[in-house]
């Protein structure tokens, strides 16, 4: 993501997640209401981690959805104004602007924060240390690309594409295959760190049960987009082919079905609730072409930086915006397909 | 300080603090080995925060050293290998790289790591959090400079000056009234946030006792030196005269005495050692005239950049660094009178 908050910073083109939030605030307030058992607990102090916070004010909000959350649940629940204090805890990669992200803390807030830098597929805090722990739009970056991706002799090489979105079925199973691992690491993590009644509330972006078997409809990928973009690049002799060939975006969008199924057989955390949220598409929170492209932009630019250097950047997103401009996405916002997953969790209590 | 990894980074101009680390070392393992008393408590984790622990690798390092005198008392005082997992905090005020900090993190260290955000004059965790607090090198920091240094119709405004070495008794008598209240404000936070049978451990730079008085030898500061260079530049008309009147430094030199006076007062914490640390004068980790400058550059820079603008700083260094050749510092090292004072606290268990 990029940094600070610049016109291209994730920071100020994140309206998209931040509309996923909203979507997901009641289910928050209902869950947290419902489902957190506190009234054996006398709480000290009371522990939130968010996975994968970025550095915007997305964060932010999100955190004080579920202070509020939290402070209705304790004043409604327990006698004596005994609401305990809260630490919060925002996680992200190490090299996230966590500056600009504690820059956006109030001064006196209703909680204490730390920043905890480090990737959320292993272990962040001590065993039990977590009361709620929250994750939105972060589940659908992988931890790493599968390496079959850019093997020549492998079926899953991904020869002139960024990702699977219409690629081969080859591809979209090693990406596939990739996030079950990945999914399967995050749970085993959160479970050994949830404390004793712990809960947990995951956003994750994905796309609707069936979509993936859908050819027609995925190649419209904003993703494919991008990458066909690159390809004219590569044409026209700006990049060399094989950049493109071992460039690929280590982003995952999974079913619900599909989720569901990882976290059942998992079993370390027991779903308490999954669902999918209503309308938070792309085309209410970004109505326009400019706002889509800067999103993009936002969320890919480092990425693609750190891959071809910083020359092309200014080359590909304007041949992006031109492409995206007379695509579906814009001239039949209503197939834009992505979703997102809300699901509640906690810990098993036989573990 | 100034952030990066820069050939004027705080990171790479800190040998002092690091010798003043180097020195407490012995002191540090004692006091945990001694006074951390872990026989009747049973820890799920054990919470350590280093308070202001800037953005270079000291910190780490003692970390380093804190983590392995917990692991030795943890392994030779519970049976079965009950040493808990540990979490640390880092902790300093929100415009520290804490980007910085991070990137120097060992990737899979002996504990779980966090940057806390804020002043340690205020309280930055929840009630009864640590168990070991830490602070090195920091407490000299005023959280606020002192309003009469700049009012003119005060007795303690500081004409012509920018410390209040070599000032009159006045601006000395107002620098030490806020050292007083502020050390108050960081006991009265800190006695919070220990947990029963917490410990706190403090490594504050100072001047031997006695030495306030001595006006004669408190007019060779480092500071006065570097106020002359920028009266030089106000009679050369390259700076405003006004300008270096309410330009002032928010630090202060405790002695001993004093320190533990204030700690006393204060009464929410139970002095279990202080000390003056052995020999870590500057010229032993400072030897020549470049590091004494750069040390002093890293430190300062940012406020006189704040202040003044960065159009001065190059002149004003190399200025200083024309003095300082001249200067007691440099001509007679044994004349240097700033020492450490180590303090071991722990919570009074009547409160």
């Amino acid at each position: 993501m990029n940094g600070g908050d610049g016109a291209s910073s994730y920071a100020r083109n994140s309206s998209y997640q931040r509309g996923a939030i909203e979507a997901a605030e009641a289910l928050l307030r209902k869950g947290i209401n419902r489902r957190l058992d506190i009234t054996d607990h006398s709480y000290s102090y009371f522990t939130i981690a968010d996975f994968g916070c970025s550095s915007g004010p997305n964060t932010i909000l999100a955190v004080d959805i579920i202070i509020q959350a939290l402070d209705d649940k304790f004043s409604s629940s327990l006698p004596n104004n005994t609401t305990p204090q809260f630490q919060v805890y925002f996680n992200d990669v190490s090299h996230t602007d966590f500056n600009a992200l504690f820059a956006l803390l109030p001064p006196q807030g209703p909680y204490f924060a730390a920043g905890v830098p480090g990737s959320f597929y292993g272990n962040l805090f001590p065993k039990a240390h977590l009361n709620l722990a929250y994750s939105s739009c972060a589940l659908c970056w992988l931890s790493d690309l599968p390496p079959e991706l850019t093997d020549t002799s492998s079926p899953a090489y991904n020869r002139g594409k960024i990702h699977y979105t219409g690629a081969s079925a080859e591809v979209a199973r090693a990406y596939s295959c990739q996030y079950r691992k990945d999914i399967n690491l995050f749970l085993h993590a959160r479970s050994q760190e949830l404390a004793e009644n712990g809960l947990m509330a995951l956003i994750v972006p994905g796309v609707p049960d069936g979509f993936l078997d859908c050819q027609e409809a995925s190649t419209g990928s904003e993703f494919d987009l991008l990458g066909s973009c690159l390809m004219d690049m590569a044409r026209e002799g700006r990049i060399k082919e094989e950049e493109v060939d071992s460039f690929n975006l280590p982003i995952y969008y999974s079913t619900p079905k599909e989720l569901e199924d990882i976290i059942k057989s998992n079993g370390e955390l027991k779903i308490d609730k999954i669902e999918t949220l209503g309308s938070i598409g792309a085309q209410g929170t970004m109505p326009d072409l400019e706002s889509r492209v800067l999103y993009l932009r936002a969320v890919l630019e480092g990425l693609v930086r750190t891959h071809f250097g910083h020359q092309i950047l200014d080359d590909l997103f304007d041949r992006y915006a031109l492409k995206l401009a007379h695509s579906s996405f814009i001239l039949q916002p209503q197939t834009h397909r992505s979703i997102m997953i809300f699901a509640l969790l906690s810990r098993c209590y036989d573990i």
